[in-house]
């Protein structure tokens, strides 16, 4: 059995969300049990019946989701439905975690709480980004950290292999750096040097650099950079996602027969398109690094967005991420010399 | 008389593109004069006449479009269009440049043979990027350099400032800083430092930090950060724009109703829509910092691309834009220090 914290009031539209997700998962997964962390009166709402695997622990606090500072959030709630679910991991009473709640708080609260994996130096945020060909990609870091070193992105390449082995039950997925050109020798010097660390480790799928122009194409499963860049293509993504989406619609209003054509017939195609770019169906993104398996699903997920965020979540603990990880991860110098 | 220097040569339909262009730029300005470098032979296929404000300058030899050692192509093609055409702008006989050749090699010529302009330290790379309001963003660097201090993007601000003023009509464009949140203080060391030296620059219109996210609405004329990232930003926006466009059209192609209302209805619209987001007629990059303007034309310019080309150059002439540039560039300190 399984067993998964919730944080159930976490996310624009939780409990809903979480609450009518977390039903959907029970119902769908038979090898789950449910922590739910929150409210009981607002979550009996959305649970008129108890269910013999969803277990509910009672907080009335919560972390806002318009939170800016949270190092503080974390500190200064420490009732909070996340922090209450986050220690829970940490004493081992649940094998992993979902929540919508505010990102950098879910970051820092995963980091200080639960604590990063033994060898892990650094902890990464990692969306599931929608692609072409419908199965998305691995884009890590997008701004845990403004700036990594080479040994930081190995790290993180490693975890990131074993954790899309589940998501996209690859035996080998591919790793590529963004870089601004595909020839090694590309970019800046902590390009140079981490193209040079990923293609010597045997354990990394290292495919070489990858051009942004090929984000929502490439074939490599895992797509590696430090977090500032990948805040900046990441929100690049979604802007331009948007914006020709706008600039779409305006050529099509341009004419009476583009617009009739749209009103009679592709309204569902384009909500499909956006709900696509949305990234709902895809389960949130991953808190690499973390001693438990960590989802940050949407803030705006509904209940669907919520139950893939379970999904994940549930397949990451089954694939025992963090084990292989602590097995796959570089020795570090003095580990090894403790050794000899 | 505006003198302008023509690479014929350079682009993927050189020199159709190019002739073409050019006439269509000497029948709507009546203050150009225009100068072609390139194979005779080839170039009067396009122009069956003579015309008083084109000039023709022979040369065999060209630049290829696959060249990958922009330096060594510059060098080792002294009589090529590009380089005579370069040549003439360093010795005053033509006052600015336009050219569809490949890009590095651009960049690397317009730095060795004309120069940079007194006081500037960096050269840098900026398209015109189209935007949802339809005006288009200038976007610098995206590949000049891939690092920049932020003293360097201090002087790249103010020639973007004073070039803005040209392309926009406006008398005080706004620069934003990309950054991963709008907040000061956020972003990496040199990003935190380049806020503050442009905000303490009275000739620089400097709103702030702006978020990828708004890379296609926000209001700042002038969007600014150092190569690498902005090369990222840019092939992102490329490739979520193309890479959404197939997605939109697999959704279409799902159903039959839409399928034949987009059949019917809506190719005109999609045919705009590409050819917006493709930058055509926003009239190519700036080669930003150098002595003349230099504008390089999208590589796969049409002869309207090739026009926008010329116009931009012929109003970045006319504005006196390099003077104005060296007036407003901040004093170094060994300058500072001679003159008391």
């Amino acid at each position: 059995m399984y067993k998964i914290a919730v944080d159930a009031m976490g996310g624009d539209f939780a409990p809903e969300s979480t609450v009518l997700g977390s039903l959907k998962a029970v119902k769908d997964f038979k090898d789950i049990e449910l922590t739910l962390y929150g409210d009981e009166n607002k979550i009996r709402k959305y649970m008129k019946e108890d269910h013999e695997r969803i277990k509910i622990v009672h907080t009335d606090s919560f972390i806002d989701m318009g939170e800016h500072d949270p190092i503080k959030a974390i500190r200064s709630n420490r009732k909070s439905s996340l922090v209450l679910a986050m220690k829970s991991c940490k004493e081992g009473e649940n094998d992993g975690l979902v929540t919508c709640g505010p990102t950098q708080a879910v970051i820092v609260g995963a980091h200080i709480i639960i604590k990063r994996i033994p060898g892990m130096s650094r902890v990464a945020l990692a969306p599931i980004m929608p692609t072409v060909d419908g199965r998305g990609r691995i884009l890590l870091d997008v701004g845990a950290n403004v700036e990594l070193r080479p040994e930081h992105l190995e790290e993180l390449a490693i975890y990131a292999t074993v954790a899309a082995r589940e998501v996209f039950k690859v035996e080998s997925p591919r790793v590529g750096l963004l870089n601004i050109g595909t020839e090694p020798g590309k970019g800046r010097q902590v390009d140079e040097e981490t193209y040079d660390v990923l293609m010597a480790n045997p354990n990394i799928n290292f495919v070489g650099n990858v051009e942004t122009k090929d984000i929502l194409t490439s074939p490599c499963e895992i797509l590696l950079t430090d977090g500032f860049t990948g805040n900046m293509v990441l929100k690049t993504l979604e802007g331009t996602a948007k914006g020709s989406g706008i600039i779409l619609k305006q050529e099509i209003m341009k004419s009476f027969w583009s617009k009739l054509g749209y009103a009679l017939f592709m309204r569902k195609a384009f909500k499909n398109y956006k709900k696509f770019l949305s990234g709902d169906d895809v389960g949130g993104a991953m808190i690499c690094g973390i001693n438990v398996p960590v989802v940050k699903a949407h803030g705006s997920s509904d209940a669907e967005g919520f139950y893939h965020g379970i999904r994940r979540i549930r397949g990451l603990i089954e694939s025992d991420l963090v084990n292989k990880v602590i097995t796959l991860l570089p020795k570090k110098e003095e580990e090894v010399s403790e050794e000899n």
